[in-house]
């Protein structure tokens, strides 16, 4: 039986099997450490459109497409799409992935929608609701700069607590135990912590990573607490994209509620460029940021046993630049999901 | 066991209860048809914030609050919360539910969200992976002319085919068959059918229910071969928002693939407002529509007896104010859930 943990846990009573997935990047992406791993990196960020926006919905597109493709399923096999993105209303997804006409649940918790999409899509499946689902998310630097802050025209300057929103789509294709000869799943989810909007009233949007750093905290406590685990039952403990000023603030909350996790704690943020080269600032951020960064490089870590249990908890700022401009603070909120090699 | 039916849907093994429910709304829907019926209806739209966001926000606070005060348990007693709004980046409820700290599923559909809301919150239920949820959507008139359109002082005329955006916000609380004496939940979730985007390249959004309709028409066509069952089968067909052209529109739409739902059909848009009287054009529209009428005026229906099995499915249009200037089209998504009263 599914068993509820604690006040944010769900334990499936089977693993759920991440079966596939696909990673599509920007050319910036494509030049970062992590650039040789992903599956596409594409020429120029217009991917061919004319739009940041239709560039971004065409990422989700050919992100499904290729996860679809290398788990050898056809979208009539999909029982549902678990879609989100950063733009308003999520257009990114609406123009994105229509043409696949999968049922589709849209999901938003900002850079935190992929950890949200894979925890929805893993119930679906551990509840019987589902047969196989896919999981997807995007995130375009140019259309979140207009959505967010200013267009890139207008050449605005950014601190250096600011993230670069990662130009890039990872899809996940959710199944049961695979039945398949001859192939094994990328890795499994054991377990999954829901996250709740944490506010210690920050306002800075170009300080993303302190505003989201709380929420991480409270997550990861509250996954300790709701599984009885310590950090170290994880090889490595993930968050999507807090970034280098966001981190030291996660290390230093976590420490005050007892938990020591500096010597497992990874950024995707910090991960998918070289900051002294790249002119990055803080790191990556975006829902693009986790996805790309599970897709390429977690997932590739754990098949290859590297690491054999991972906590991945990709890590969201609630602002829309109306709450921004009002005055309002950034919340924050993260979930967190339990992955482990298939043995 | 839970049960997939055909493409798009789901039969749960034991009903899903809506054990309470509660809708708050602005005095121009106090003022309309169903007014009487509305748990609280607010003295001004502003509901004593400084913007019309934070009025929003307060509008799902209260719901939420009032909903858990009407089925006598709080906070802790729920496992998650599925929330959405129509605003760019959902602060709607980012600011509006996060005091209640409970885990989050933040959603989007546009105006079909109350029905993608109470979809997930079913399944997790019906999967043993939460023991009882809130779902809580909302929208209110002037935040939402201020997203999509144009600020309210702009004065902007409007045709006839425009909907007015309902003030309100309707929360939802569902578990398991009650366990405590003496109380009858409102009815019961029996059915789920999932929508999927239809884009009939439609690009007017003052005409948002010819927009939405053919994705309603598809919903309705995948539900009735999904559950092998006929028009009949219900006293009531709903939609969420389609309003007088809308609901034309798809009634057509069936006609021509052999379903005629013109006997049952209703639309929440059309019930909430008096059209010839409220100068509100084609209907009412917006997340809040279908969620407060469905918590004030159709569970009250299906209580009494009047109605035994509807299907309630609210419409959304995936468009944002970006998607529309750059001149693309208004997609559309429709959820439909089977509800009956409890014998």
């Amino acid at each position: 039986m599914n068993r509820r943990l604690g006040k944010a846990s769900v334990k499936p009573e089977a693993p759920i099997y991440i079966l596939e997935s696909a990673s599509i990047v920007g050319t910036k992406e494509g030049q970062g450490p992590l650039g040789l791993l992903f599956d596409q990196v594409g020429e120029d960020d217009m991917f061919g459109c004319n739009t940041w926006e239709e560039a971004e919905s065409s990422l989700q597109k050919k992100a499904v497409g290729l996860a679809l493709d290398k788990a050898g399923l056809k979208a009539e096999d999909i029982s549902f799409l678990f879609a989100g993105d950063l733009l308003g209303q999520s257009i990114a997804t609406s123009f994105g992935i229509s043409s696949y006409q999968i049922p589709l649940f849209g999901v938003y918790g900002a850079c935190s929608t992929c950890g949200e999409s894979l925890a929805l899509g893993a119930m679906s499946i551990a509840g019987g609701l589902a047969d196989k689902v896919v999981c997807v998310t995007s995130s375009h630097f140019a259309s979140a700069e207009k959505e967010f802050r200013f267009p890139l025209e207008y050449g605005n300057q950014r601190p250096l607590s600011a993230t670069w929103t990662v130009t890039g789509s990872g899809a996940f294709v959710l199944g049961g135990e695979p039945s398949w000869i001859g192939k094994k799943a990328r890795a499994c989810i054991t377990g999954i912590t829901v996250g709740k909007i944490v506010d210690y009233g920050l306002k800075d949007s170009m300080n993303m990573g302190a505003c989201m750093a709380p929420a991480a905290a409270d997550t990861l406590a509250a996954h300790f607490e709701d599984f009885a685990v310590s950090p170290e039952e994880y090889d490595k403990i993930i968050t999507g994209d807090l970034g280098k000023v966001g981190q030291k603030v996660l290390i230093d909350l976590l420490r005050d509620k007892g938990y020591d996790i500096s010597g497992q704690h990874m950024d995707c943020g910090i991960e998918i460029f070289d900051g002294d080269t790249q002119d990055t600032h803080a790191g990556g951020s975006g829902c693009g940021c986790s996805a790309v960064t599970l897709s390429a490089y977690i997932l590739r870590q754990l098949q290859k046993r590297n690491w054999k249990k991972v906590l991945f908890m990709p890590t969201g700022a609630l602002l829309s630049k109306t709450s921004f401009n009002e005055g309002m603070s950034v919340p924050g909120i993260a979930h967190g999901l339990v992955l482990e090699t298939v043995s």
